[in-house]
């Protein structure tokens, strides 16, 4: 689901138990070196964004961030916040399965409208 | 292993079927929006360089970054390049892995000399 989109970029959510969301360019490229420097200055900025919201907000254990693209090779940037009880941890979100737990986490909307807000300041 | 070594941060080999180079920065952090902005720069400029030249000299199918820190709460960056036909692809390493393969890849010590060359013109 699309919460987001300026002329550079885009925000998705990944459907999961933690707060996990991708940032993807509008225009396609490969890899990272691909990118033209500012739109990869923008998705950087964002990246740092949404990683300071999710500590503010959720207080993960730790953040995780991941550009794969081996399934579709189109650059985007996973942001996940991460914690000590959730199903993966310490594990990436990729790996073994080490318990299975219903997340009791706030509110997601709240989150978003909170990260909306500050990327409307970023223009 | 560690290869390279600067006022900023610090290059280690992991070993792995894969070429897989970590990117730490001296000073200690928890995540990457606990970094200063000049370390944070370095370390996406290294990131960047070590992309371009797994790139060119090893032509792999993608390449994967990872900012993760479960284990150990310290801030490094994962550099990793992928082929279709290594354990894990399209998985991320950390995924299930798809075979059992030796891959016959071109001589790392080249590349690191390289790599040296053209950290040595970013300073």
């Amino acid at each position: 689901m699309k919460i987001y989109e300026d002329n550079n970029l885009y925000i998705e959510v990944e459907k999961s138990e933690i707060p996990w969301l991708k940032i993807f360019p509008i225009k396609k490229f490969k890899e990272l070196s691909d990118c033209d420097e500012l739109t990869r200055e923008k998705l950087f900025r964002v990246m740092l964004l949404i990683e300071t919201e999710m500590i503010k907000y959720y207080k993960p254990k730790k953040v995780n961030i991941a550009m794969f693209g081996n399934y579709l090779p189109i650059l985007h940037i996973h942001v996940m916040a991460r914690f000590e009880n959730d199903s993966y941890f310490p594990e990436p979100m990729w790996g073994k399965k080490q318990r299975d737990v219903k997340l009791d986490l706030p509110d997601f909307d709240k989150f978003k409208q909170g990260l909306l807000r500050e990327l409307s300041q970023l223009q």
